[in-house]
């Protein structure tokens, strides 16, 4: 079922239009994904998700694994099931997280903050996989690249990941080709094991090496000699976002043309813009919706601070022109009221702008890739 | 505009079936009064609040006048415009949640809680009104009669509401009697405010006297002397149920038949079955949503907790054959994992299930009436 379709290459940039076939429908690419980690986007429901027209969302494994655990998701006929989604989603291996918890977000590292007591919550890396204690009970958890495969073949998504390693931003040459190596040999073992039953789901390798372009050639080389479906691309994308777009740079060329890539973590307005024409096709971020929560609406004008003064009597949209349910609906004066009263109501709305912003941003983006303008 | 019509007087309680017009539209009554305290049902927009059926918003002048301000409100076009509600609003004076910051909640009285700090926020209580300082930045505010009545015209709602004051629960007969003399002032004030320019507003008078029969009786003689359009029971309720009841019993008879009447801040399940064969016709309380927002969901066999463990594999909705727009999408499974994962989007379809049920029951209640069954 699985299958992507390049329908136009740019004739100035590496961008290209496509679509991602699916059992569960198209993804239209580039695309923006987004994140709604505990089988929910924050403060939206399923059916408000689908009717912004969000193609594909990303769901986490590790989270869904400690609640409501992937036999309960199983039982329920699988993720879309659950949730009630009708279109497709990814979930991770788990490893991003339970890797952040062993040695600090790569964000807290470059903000010299400490591991603090999270490292405690890590027992064992090893070969065989990471043993770990649940937040939620204090149980033992271990992830192999079996389960991790196990967990998500219950969680049912369209598109799953290998369990890889997340190894510090810091790191010795040697350390970082160690971590790569064993970080080959879990996706190795994670798509043997999806192998033995795919399911109509697809599988994309996680390309690794940091911020040395050998070890990520190497990466690719090695991943593509697999039969992945896709390839992401993760590890440490580096300190600042020329680090990032260095490293796409070097990287980029080193994957199959004909198969769908992602872009692991990153969603933000300006990324979009400097990867797309790298030839990027699918980015997940919370950042939308977590903006939206904290009172940052966007609009092709530039962020609006809802919480501004300024926004009191202010009787239009966040936007003119907007087709959204918030805009349709409501002013930025009742918006900025209801953040000012902590209403739960306001965060929802803001959402539903931003989201359908991002929905609509890329939908114009792949016209201008069609005309040959990005 | 205003006007009410009793459409079936029951054989075998004084319930009745009744329909107020308003220039929003039509409340049929018995009915339950959704609260939307700062213009907005918790959890909940207005589109989702209309869908769902609620005839009868309450929306607080007290937290309006504090935030946005009634100013805000006016330019936007009145609360009708402002939180984009077609359907009819009552608006209140203000004066409960200013005496209870003065005096405390009676609940709290009840419960022995002491008055804490909120007593140092109220400076004043005379003829003229009362003075307090604003919770939000520390100003202070004056809340007379004729200001009530100002910011309800500039708010716009349906149905407005005279200032009166809320005497504490434990008051000498001699004080009881002073203050429903000071409240009987300040409602005629705040009535002739009105009727300087009615502008499609009718005003319900607030009915007091505590648990002393003759003053409620009193105050039922007075109020009916002068041109309100309704009559809204409210002060001090008693301890218990039975004490509610026993007021409204000898309270209900000296209220004419032909206007309609509201108990104030009471909607549990159990006060409706008992309070509407004694001929109440709205109910206000946001027990419902609060209740949602905890988990706790209702059904016509009874509550549903949520958080419950028996929950988590439940593959059905809520209630079998409930057409709310959480049942006919969601499981309680799915729900349950939303409230243990504390996703904004349990409190929204928590809250939309309840309210959905809230105004079932009350279809039900007046098909009852109507067949002489009630």
């Amino acid at each position: 079922m699985f299958r992507f379709e390049v329908v136009h290459r740019s004739k100035v940039s590496k961008a290209r239009v496509g679509k991602i076939h699916t059992s569960h429908g198209v993804i239209d690419t580039p695309n923006f994904v987004g994140v709604g980690t505990n089988g929910t986007m924050k403060a939206l429901d399923s059916q408000m998700v689908e009717s912004i027209g969000l193609q594909l969302m990303f769901c986490n494994t590790y989270h869904l694994l400690l609640q409501p655990g992937p036999d309960v998701v199983y039982k329920a006929g699988g993720l879309h099931a659950f949730m009630k989604r009708s279109m497709p989603i990814i979930t991770d291996s788990g490893g991003f997280q339970v890797f952040s918890l062993a040695y600090g977000s790569i964000a807290d590292e470059i903000k010299g903050k400490g591991k603090k007591k999270r490292g405690q919550m890590v027992l064992k890396i090893d070969e065989e996989g990471v043993l770990f204690r649940s937040y939620r009970d204090g149980s033992l958890v271990s992830l192999t690249p079996e389960n991790s495969v196990a967990a998500q073949k219950k969680l049912g998504a369209d598109i799953i990941i290998p369990l890889d390693e997340l190894p510090p931003f810091h790191l010795s040459e040697r350390k970082l080709h160690y971590s790569l190596e064993r970080t080959h040999r879990w996706e190795k073992r994670s798509l043997e094991e999806h192998l033995k039953n795919p399911a109509e789901q697809a599988m994309y390798a996680v390309i690794h090496g940091g911020l040395d372009p050998e070890l990520r050639k190497k990466s690719c080389v090695y991943l593509r000699s697999l039969p992945f479906d896709g390839f992401a691309i993760g590890g440490s994308l580096g300190q600042l976002k020329e680090d990032m777009l260095d490293i796409l740079t070097y990287t980029m060329p080193h994957l199959p043309e004909e198969q769908p890539n992602h872009l692991l973590g990153i969603g933000d307005l300006l990324s979009l813009d400097r990867c797309i024409p790298l030839g990027i096709d699918t980015f997940d971020s919370s950042y939308p919706t977590k903006a939206a929560r904290h009172g940052l609406f966007f609009t092709k004008n530039g962020g609006i601070k809802i919480w501004r003064a300024a926004n009191k009597e202010h009787l239009k949209p966040i936007e003119e022109g907007c087709t959204c349910y918030t805009c349709t609906h409501y002013t930025l004066a009742y918006l900025h009221h209801l953040f000012k009263a902590r209403e739960i109501a306001g965060y929802t709305l803001a959402s539903i702008h931003n989201l359908h912003f991002m929905v609509r941003l890329m939908e114009g983006i792949r016209e201008k890739i069609l005309n040959d303008v990005i």
